[in-house]
This record gives C-alpha cells, structure tokens and sequence, in this order.
C-alpha cells in the first residue's frame, strides 16, 4: 500500500476534477467459478484500488464532493469468518490506512445514494455491479454505459494516465518478474515439449516472485492468431513460439512483456530476416517516443518499417507511402502498436478506450490494423505504454484477401504461400514517456537474436 | 471428451427423471477480471460439461422432455474472431461430436424459453445467468433459487452422484496430478522459503501435468485457519505447512487433497502426536466406508478416535460418548468429515448442499462442526467422497469457549494455552465406495510420518 498521504491527495484531485455530486467507486464482489464458493483469485477493481487501496471483496465507496465526506462501505468479519478465513484486521482499520475515517454497514450504501442529488459512477463491468447499480439507481442494465459520467470518467484518466514515481517503482517491479517469466520461458523452450509445460513455468514464475499473471498466457507456436490461449500443441523443430506474458506484482501494477523464441537452438534464416524487421520496427518506435509526438504517428513509422522490410524480402512491391495510406500493412500486422498501462494491463479500458487513447478531432480510423490502435493520441510525459509491433502470416487472412483480389498490385501472393506455417513474430516492452523522451521499464530483457540465442545454450 | 453416445445416454436418463417440461442447461460466459475483455481462465458450468461437454462460453442448451428434441443455442465465429483467436471448429460440429444435431443463434433462446409451458432450470450461481433468468422467464433476481426447478435438481444429483467407470478414470488422473503438486510441495518446504513460493511450485505442478487449480490453493503454517489463502508468511524450523490443494484434470474432475508437512526435516515429538491422532482418524473412516453406512457416522466416529486420542494426551478428560454428543470435539474440529467430489470439488454444491448430502428424515445438526458436515447421508455405491479429518489449535475460538467457560469439566484449557501456536493438521484422500467397501483414488500419496519425512531428506 501507499502511504496514507497519497490515497487523501488522489481523492482530493478526484474531488476539484469532477466538481461537485456524488462519486460512488464500486470494489469488485469475489467472482464464482463453477458455483458461488468455489471463486477465481479475488481482484479488486483497479479504481477502488487507486483510490480506496483496500484489497478486499464487497466494498464500495462514496465521495461527497460538496461536503468533502469519504466513506468506505463493508461488513466486519464474524467469529465464524475469523475460524474458517483466520483473524482479520477491521475494516475501520484498514480504512484509516488510506485516510478514510468514516465507515459503514454496505447495506446502508443504497440509502446514501437515494439521497444525492448527482451520482457520478463508471461503467460497471461485472454483472453484480451491474445489477447493484441498476437497482439503487433506477437505470436499466443496458443503459448504465451510457449513463456513466462522463465527467467522472474524465477526472480519473485526467490522474490514472499520468503515473508518479512510485508507481513507476511498481511497475519496474512488475516488468522485472515479467523478465524472469520470459528468460526462464527462453531457457525451456525445445522440441518435444508442450506449451503448456511452458506456460506453467512461466505462470510458475510470476507466482514464485510474487505477483500474479496480469493476463491470460499467450504462448504459441501459433503466433500468428493474436490472443491464442490454447496450449496443447507439442512444439517442434523449426517453429517460433510466442510468449506474450505479464505479471502484475503484489500492488496490482501490470508488465505486458512478447518476445518470440525459436523452438530450435538457432533461429533459421528465413525467421531471422522477419525477427529483425519486427526488432527494427520496435527499435524505431521507441527512439521515436517524446511527449507531444502522436501515438499514431509512431504507429504509422512501425508500419512504415514494416513495409519497407518486407518490400526487400519480396513480400510487397511498389510506393511505401501508396501502401501505408491504403493499408496493405494490416494483412501483416493487423493490431495497433500498443495502448496505456497501468492497473490495467489495457490502463482504463472499460472506462472508454476513446476516452484513453483518442481526443476530439482525432477520430478513430476503420483500417485493419488501424481500427485496433488502443493509444492514438499526442503522448505527454508519465504515460506508461507499451511498444509491440509484430508480423504475422496468418492464412486464413491470406485466403480471404487473395480471395478479394485485394490489393494485388502492391502483394506477393505467391511468395506468403510459402510462408503459410511461418507463425508470427512480435515484440513488446513497456516504456514510461520522460520530458525528452522515454525510459523502458525494468532490468533489459534479451531482445536480439543473439541474446535469445545466448539464453538457448 | 467422451464418446458421442454417453452424453446421448446421459440427456435420456435426464428426461426419464425429469418426466416433462423443458429443461434449460445455461452454459457460463466469460468471467471478467479487472474489465470486460481481461478474463480469468474459462471455466464452463459442470452440469453443461455432464450432458453438453463443450467448454466454451456464450453456450446455452435445452431438451424438450416432450417431444425429444435438443438445441445448443450459441453464435458461430466471425472472421474477426478467428484472427484475434484462430480457426476453430464450428458449433455444430461440436454439437454434433455429442450427439446434438441442432443448433440455434443465442437470440433465439429467449422465444424459445417464451413458449415453454414450464422450463426447468438450475439456481445459477453467476450474475450473468442470473441476469438473464431473470429476464427471459419474469422472475426478481433475488426468487430464482427459490423458484428452480427441484424435479431437475433431483434428476442431475440421481446421476451425476454416481460416478461412471470412465469418470472415474478422469478423477484417478486428477489425484495423480495432486500428487504430483503434494510431492513437490513436501520436497520444496523448507524453513526461509515463503509460503507463495510452494504455492506457486503447486500450482505450476497442476499446469504442467495439463492440469488446473479445482480451487484455490490453501498452503500456510496456520493451518489453524482452515480457508486460509494468505501466502505471505516466511515459514520457520518447527512449525507445520498445511497443504491443501488440489487439480483439476483436461476433462474438469477434480482431486482434493490435504497433506500436512513439517517444515524441518522431521516432525516434533509434540506434532508426531497430534498428527497421529488424524492419521488413525482418516485410516479408521476409510476403514469403515461402504454402501449403506450413513457418513454422518462416519464424521462421528473419526470425532470418537479424536477424543480418544486428546483424552491420551491430556487435553480432554471424561465421558467419551457425553463428550461427542455434547460436542465438545467442534472446538479441535470445526468442520465435516468430507463431501461429494466429481466435476466440482465440492460436487453440485450450488444444486443444493442438503440435496446432495441429507435426505427426508436426517436433517443437518447445528452443532460446531457437524453443522459444516457437506454429505451425511448413507453412501451407495459409485460415490466419490473426501476423507479429511482435522485436529487444529485456533486461539481466537479456544478464546471465546474459554472466556463462555464452555465445557470447563471436559476441556483442559490450562494444557491447550501450551499448543496456541501449534497449527494444525489436515489429511485428506478422495474415496470411491465401491461394492464391497471404497478404493482411494489414485496412486498413493506419502501419508505416514515416515513416508513424509522420508521425501524431505
């Protein structure tokens, strides 16, 4: 937990955001598995946690900002809690820790909001919350979205976005357990083996460091399908396999960490040609962080590279900037170049990636590739994003384009048949924006070929 | 999977039992974590898994009793999917590998469920089912438990409670992966190490032998508290790890074992006692298991061996049988002797506790202890059952029956302030009755102080 003094300033910046009404911040409930007591990992929602820093199940929280009253909603534990769950510190307690001195029954929370007059909420993403909502506050379900605040929503980006020192601490630590998760994915990664051998080691590692994995595991020698959480293949000589893994460490900060390993003791050829366009791509992209650049802008320049390598390989021919305004680049890499991160390893996504990631007057384009860009706009310094441009043959998109006859002009059809069981290659690391440029998170990660060829010896 | 025509055969006993109506089987969604799209790991409904066997979310299924008929309603893949997470089988194909020929858009489930005369369901356990219960059949939220169908929910417990041939292949890999984690977790103790670093140990075992968690892992030196999930203790010579956790196999059985490990070399003289007092509670229970002997008794006669063994040491002293029928033994071991173990833990538990474990005429005690007896009533032959007697110190509740001078002429509270920290011990095996008596399920897990001590050198 933070110090106390931090938790009262961040409400304190909450309350001269939004102005004046009632700001209510929903904790999470625990979440049932395969039936009501038999619950996943419990995760407190990331608002509550920045604001509130209490770890614990069926709370929630109210901010008068005209009054200045905070007060924390939640039921003390019982004797028979105390046998089956061991002695607890009181919610009083644990309240005063973040400087809130005023607590609650939570069944008296409805009757504190029937009472204000403007009740500023955020978009509810779990169904209990959703239903709490809409009972105390008259909303069907399937308009709570719309009507959040907007305002609300606002003040906490115009904070979340912008991570201080100390959490920049936290989140060093978090990629630093994502760099133990992947060396030690590096190491065991042979023919032979099942990805989920893999996947477990490196789940393994998040644990024995003491965090927790801030995401499910993508590790695959399917790189090329872009969130693949399937871990039955056996891996075998020749292929690549991605690892797309993260950690969020014991304060709940996310590390969001790719890196794409040959099965093979050695890179091939073929896959080193397309790693370093991919390693190009990233090297370029980072150079290019500052505050004040546009985040699309970057995006663009990975794609820019991206081209250009592949129209040395053969892949594509003709004018890179025709291709780039027309979007050939998505058949290769059709996601965005990184968003926000923080709390959440996609930093503040249910609070409206617009919100987040794009402004007034920059609208969000329909281009694959494009069209998932979750960071666009102008960075500014104490972002947190990541930086992970990949490329992928992914065949089923082969089919539909050539199918198309899409853009046949500027694509080697011929040529990506050869590489139909290629997989995919994509890097990514986290990197905090400086006042002149930019700082990647945490202890380097092997990166160049000959780095992750070292670690396979 | 198993094969096509056990899940055909499976629905057709259902409709013998059920009699008429249509019976609605909700498959779950995705369970979000700390937004919409970041999701804990998938875990679909275990009464889908028994008739439907798909695991994949946004499912639902009804069969009309009347007239036969059987739908899987559910959304097929769009293009977008299969880039974001890769070619997969169609629903009806899936459908079709158990035995269910039609399938429906998830839309049309609810003018389905209008036209029904009565539509059997089960009480849903997730918000989002109870969400949507609530709106397709007009039902408040807070009625549905109440107003599910008991018919269905006698008619599911009439099948799953009798574990099959094959299923019990399924449960006997699921313990063989809990040993896997019990023998790592006793190799791995050791004084300096952290609790989360065995727990993560355990929890990678499960992953990598294709497994997961069935529950979350409960390992600690309070082994006092008995769901005790805090992991941040550093253990020390001459304490005791408690150890209970347990996998999950690819089909979704479970296994649910508890070991108790000194965490020196060797066990003390002062726990060698007290471990052996619950090693000849659990040999004597399974000793008794067979068909027609009410498990109640069982759980009375493991409390019998405790307080035989308690009287030996000195910590209790009088009547044996007046001790358990006052109760006594509740203040050494809160809770039951066992419950119902198959595609949940604690097997249908969200059916109804009382419905799988009671039966008219044997209601529940409310007696510490028994009160928290999950299965009580006569075993028959197919169930598959947990054996795990305790003997704990808890300080907070020998407290409290201290401070209520609580049965001063039996318990020697003078002796007990001597064992305050001492922990304490669980031992745990999952049992098949079988015609004659009950087989342990799985390869043999180390259990004898020997056998432990043997693996920790």
């Amino acid at each position: 937990m933070f110090s106390t003094q931090t938790y009262i300033e961040r409400r304190n910046a909450l309350k001269r955001h939004v102005g004046s009404g009632l700001i209510l911040i929903m904790g999470n409930e625990e979440a049932p598995m395969n039936y009501h007591d038999n619950t996943y990992r419990y995760r407190q929602d990331s608002n509550f946690l920045y604001y509130f820093g209490i770890s614990l199940a069926n709370l929630a929280a109210v901010i008068d900002v005209d009054s200045g009253e905070e007060i924390i909603f939640g039921d003390e534990f019982s004797m028979d809690d105390i046998i089956w769950v061991g002695p607890q510190p009181t919610l009083a307690d644990q309240a005063r820790k973040v400087g809130v001195y005023r607590t609650e029954a939570y069944a008296k929370l409805a009757d504190k909001l029937a009472k204000a007059k403007k009740v500023h909420f955020t978009p509810p993403y779990r169904y209990e919350n959703k239903f709490k909502l809409s009972e105390w506050l008259s909303i069907p379900v399937n308009q709570l979205k719309e009507k959040a605040s907007v305002d609300l929503i606002h003040a906490i980006i115009a904070q979340r976005a912008y991570k201080s020192a100390e959490e920049i601490v936290q989140m060093e630590e978090a990629v630093n357990i994502c760099r133990e998760m992947h060396i030690a994915a590096m190491r065991e990664t042979k023919a032979g083996r099942k990805e989920y051998e893999i996947a477990a080691i490196i789940h393994g590692k998040a644990l024995e460091f003491g965090g927790e994995l801030a995401y499910p595991i993508i590790f695959s020698v399917n790189g090329q399908t872009l969130h693949n959480h399937y871990h039955g293949n056996t891996m075998t000589e020749g292929r690549l396999a991605l690892n797309d893994s993260g950690a969020e460490n014991s304060m709940f900060y996310a590390g969001d960490i790719t890196r794409t390993i040959p099965v093979s003791k050695k890179f091939t050829e073929k896959q080193k040609d397309i790693y370093n366009i991919v390693l190009k791509m990233q090297l370029a992209s980072i150079e290019a962080l500052k505050p004040g650049i546009q985040y699309k802008e970057v995006h663009l320049l990975a794609n820019r590279v991206l081209l250009e390598g592949l129209s040395d390989l053969g892949f594509v021919k003709g004018n890179v900037d025709e291709m780039l305004n027309e979007g050939v680049q998505g058949l290769f890499m059709p996601h965005g170049l990184g968003h926000a991160i923080g709390l959440d390893v996609h930093d503040m996504e249910d609070l409206g990636e617009n919100y987040v990631g794009y402004r007034d007057g920059l609208e969000r384009s329909t281009q694959l590739g494009l069209k998932s860009l979750r960071m666009a706009k102008e960075l500014e310094e104490g972002y947190v994003i990541t930086v992970e441009p990949g490329l992928y043959f992914i065949p089923e998109l082969i089919d539909k384009w050539k199918s198309e006859k899409k853009f046949t002009d500027f694509i080697n059809y011929e040529k990506l048949e050869t590489y139909r069981d290629f997989g995919g290659v994509r890097i990514e690391d986290n990197c905090l924006i400086t006042a002149d440029g930019q700082k990647t998170l945490g202890k380097p990660i092997p990166k160049t070929i000959e780095e992750v060829e070292d670690l396979k010896n």
